[in-house]
């Protein structure tokens, strides 16, 4: 768990809203100097007291009657979440999932440098995909050590993903995203994110077809 | 709003975790044949009071003392869910992202048909990816009436993302699995699903980095 600059455990919803204040700073930084806890709340979809509650765990950026310096803000936020500064990762899986996010040039403005793909298929080891070069897993732990590496991402089928992930935590991997169909078996404090296509997608067509019914 | 089998309003934290208890019975189905409540709040990382609470709002499926039928639930899930059926949907944007997702072969056991790709780069109109056909864009609004698409996954430039999404709802298009990193501009109650990759991996490096000062 994580204490906010109160001291108070930070709920991880907040945690996982603040990259969208991010996007909204940013987005507004063009547009105008201040901004309202109310006008971030809209943006948002929630309310003014949310929008305060949620940054006031982060530090004491508003001021009454005048809202918050959107600049100021953005610079802070970046700080925060590390955004100016690189953090080394790496893609395990070169299938197509992992192929793409190889080529997905957001990391790199976010602050994450890609140091490495890692796959067994004796064909990819060597070669380079988007000039980062594809080594074999068994060589993970020892490069997770050499090449400073924090978060890992994991893109290989469901059935091996478990494996992947032990190795990974053993050769001192810090943070997991994982994009493999299944809840990692990991201990529960370690830090992990999961993004489910298949969940999300399943979930969108249950609203779908419930909103017809109405 | 989706209102349960006793009328009463489904949150929408519910529905999202509704494909994760279907992976779970999934996957118990090769080892049990009947699981109780305790048993899933501790796979689920929640509590056996959470697991009734959630599943109560889609039938009565569980006997006290007995627990829940696994091969039943399963398939009840997989009903409501509607795994059983198959839901066109469209890619738009035949970038990396949406090229890796043609390729993605869990849509189609989780019964979603692609049926096209749109993009507007002339060398790939025309052209088959994994034997999907990508069309030109301008051509959508018609096709998602003639095919009967119902859902449409954008995987686009942030910059073009909400014209894209415009067409889309003029179009007839009754859900949006949205990539692009931004917050479309819809209706409220429009039913639509966001992956943001680098949202995920921002909150993950914060939790990773805190936990460090701890």
């Amino acid at each position: 768990m994580i204490r906010g600059k109160d001291g108070s455990i930070i709920p991880k919803v907040v945690i996982e809203r603040l990259p969208r204040y991010y996007r909204y700073f940013d987005w507004l930084e063009d547009q105008m100097e201040k901004v309202s806890s109310k006008k971030l709340g809209e943006l948002m979809g929630s309310s003014a007291s949310q929008v305060r509650l949620d940054l006031s765990y982060f530090g004491d950026f508003g001021q009454q009657g005048y809202g918050y310096n959107v600049t100021k803000l953005k610079k802070e936020l970046a700080r925060i979440l590390g955004i100016d500064r690189q953090t080394n990762f790496i893609i395990v899986g070169a299938g197509n999932i992992g192929k793409a996010l190889v080529r997905y040039d957001a990391f790199f403005d976010a602050g994450f440098t890609l140091k490495g793909i890692f796959d067994i298929k004796p064909s990819l080891i060597g070669k380079k995909i988007n000039g980062v070069t594809v080594y074999h897993i068994d060589d993970v732990k020892s490069f997770i050590k050499k090449e400073n590496i924090e978060i890992a991402i994991i893109a290989v089928p469901k059935q091996v993903a478990n494996d992947v992930a032990k190795l990974l935590v053993e050769g001192g991997i810090k943070g997991i995203l994982n994009f493999a169909p299944l809840d990692l078996d990991l201990p529960s404090d370690f830090p992990v994110e999961n993004i489910h296509i298949i969940d999300k997608l399943l979930a969108l067509s249950f609203i779908v077809r419930h909103r017809e019914d109405e």
